[in-house]
């Protein structure tokens, strides 16, 4: 029997994607050439019901990765010539900025506490900045930024395109991608899928900015280029460059079908942070845990990050995993003092009724 | 149904691929987080076998890429300061030297008629040359390369790296690792896996170049500098910078360990070397159909091109689909007048039963 697992990612798949897997194994697509019309037309479905679940506007391209991780080297080599700059309050936004260094870019980065919320207001980057990043939702702390913070990053600096990391929110948080010139993740999260499978979304503005560098012969990314992703796509649309993640993509299309018909994104986000409330309520109730972001605003709904003695920790995952219940750990510093619950889509009330009963009867 | 699939890639997967899938999706490895003792079990497992099954080197470095695409990026950005070197004979080996030039490098190409091995005598790159890339096995045109022609190339240029494509063959063709610096390929060839992992292998001495390169500033490759990979890789066996495609992963271990079952490569070449001889068989007893490789040294045994008039070639690929099997089509300008047929391993002698049949009693 498969263990419960509250991972951050690769995380819960759920029954019906496990369905999906066997469905996709049977009708013979994963044999399919990757340029036949059978897949032009998966992967087509795929981005449009992908663009309508998500709500991304028509003039925004969306593009198949193999990862997110991809992305921060795919957005630093397509957009920056000189400076980027990196707004890091944990590690994965901190990745954005290693990215940037080791294609030998200038990256200013602001640094904020972690488990805070970066203050927008505090940041100090200069004017010509290329491209500045920022982790909507950071997975090592569990701390989720608003719509609020996105906007006055961009009014400071309106020449600079926004990149931002939602890999561990997209799927289960609505967003307004018109914030942003760029959005990027990865479907092993709110999305419930087998790891390896990037999605990035970028705008016409940022698109420019590729064609420009490429003209100058200043564009890093070699035959991932943004525009043979473009062309590609416009030549057949579904259409990629690379023999593609065939079982991942129908996979995707199958769960934001899935999704739209349970009522939409608004309607998974009400249920995320239905389950999220739970949670929460269950460290408010129990003497041993605490919030390990206090600013409640900034909670991320997806990744819910709990403080204990490292001891309540080491008693809570053992005794979790004698209930073949597996457990997010802590992020690197956080390890001892931490741990994570995954509260993506795929998780269900009656999984969280088993996590709650473990931790209740957990003491040390 | 399943149509039977002699397509080049992605291909035919076997009875037991398929039920490793469903074996994978039971075990809950695909919720495995990627920092776990769980998988970095499962892909040191992985890279053992695979280390066994093709004769690796022990000093030689395994990674996991998404694409065997990736891969000329990869080599490019990680070995080349300056000049690299490319022997084209067809759609793919000619990718590596887009690579390049994309990547702002000079360079050098040395071109051959399609359906011809280069000559390997009559090349005259410059000698500081810091790379030479090519295709073992060209799948636009069914040329497959001798161990003869890889070794009189490096005899000839002992101070550049040597780089060859082996997609489509390897899994299927038994090679010496130490006749080249670095070998790549992906799954959905001659393993049969499901797209979306590819494989790169390289020798201490590429290895070398590649921090020389870093050291100066000159290593485009960014986060995906070889260094990340090996520096993750020692830190716990078998673990990945990447989220990686875990399922895939798993596949590419069990497909591993059930040709060394078999008797190793040695006994799957011949194999497939047997069921080549069915087709070409095939081909001298038609009178409409001739090879399109004329030179019988040369013609691989796991992409088949054969070729005929084009109404021939279109009411072939119609009768055929007519029986549930669909023929490789002719690679761009070779569309009209040629088809080719896969025989990778998951082809069975059933199979050609079927693909025989259909040829011969098909005429115009």
């Amino acid at each position: 029997m498969r263990p419960l697992t509250f991972s951050p990612g690769p995380s819960k798949i759920s029954d019906e994607t496990y369905r999906d897997i066997i469905e996709a194994s049977e009708s013979g697509v994963l044999e399919c050439s990757h340029r036949s019309d059978a897949f032009y037309t998966l992967s087509s479905s795929c981005l449009t019901s992908l663009r309508a679940y998500l709500g991304i506007p028509d003039d925004y391209h969306i593009h198949f990765l193999d990862s997110a991780s991809t992305a921060w080297h795919s957005i630093i080599a397509n957009t920056v010539r000189k400076k980027s700059a990196h707004v890091v309050a944990g590690a994965f936004a901190k990745k954005a900025a290693d990215a940037s260094t080791l294609l030998y870019k200038e990256a200013m980065v602001a640094s904020f506490p972690l488990g805070t919320a970066p203050d927008m207001g505090n940041i100090d980057f200069p004017l010509d900045t290329e491209c500045i990043t920022t982790c909507y939702n950071e997975s090592s702390t569990g701390v989720m930024l608003t719509q609020n913070d996105l906007q006055a990053l961009r009014s400071a600096y309106p020449d600079a395109l926004l990149a931002v990391d939602v890999t561990s929110c997209t799927g289960a948080v609505s967003l307004t991608i018109t914030d942003a010139d760029i959005w990027y993740f990865s479907v092993q999260k709110a999305f419930g899928l087998p790891p390896g499978l990037g999605v990035i979304i970028f705008s016409p503005r940022a698109y420019e900015r590729s064609l420009a560098l490429e003209e100058t012969y200043e564009n890093l990314a070699g035959m991932w280029r943004w525009s043979t992703f473009v062309r590609t796509h416009e030549a057949k649309h579904g259409e990629t460059p690379q023999t593609p993640n065939i079982l991942n993509i129908f996979l995707l299309k199958q769960q934001c079908e899935r999704f739209i018909a349970l009522g939409g994104i608004n309607a998974v986000e009400q249920q995320t942070r239905e389950k999220a409330t739970r949670i929460l309520d269950m460290v408010d109730a129990h003497s041993m845990l605490s919030h390990f972001v206090t600013d409640a605003m900034h909670r991320s709904p997806t990744i819910v990050t709990i403080k204990a003695d490292p001891d309540y920790v080491d008693a809570l995952m053992r005794a979790a995993s004698l209930e073949n219940i597996t457990l997010g750990a802590g992020y690197g510093s956080l390890k001892e003092t931490t741990f994570r619950v995954a509260n993506f889509p795929a998780i269900t009330n009656n999984d969280l009724d088993r996590l709650i009963k473990v931790v209740e009867k957990t003491g040390i």
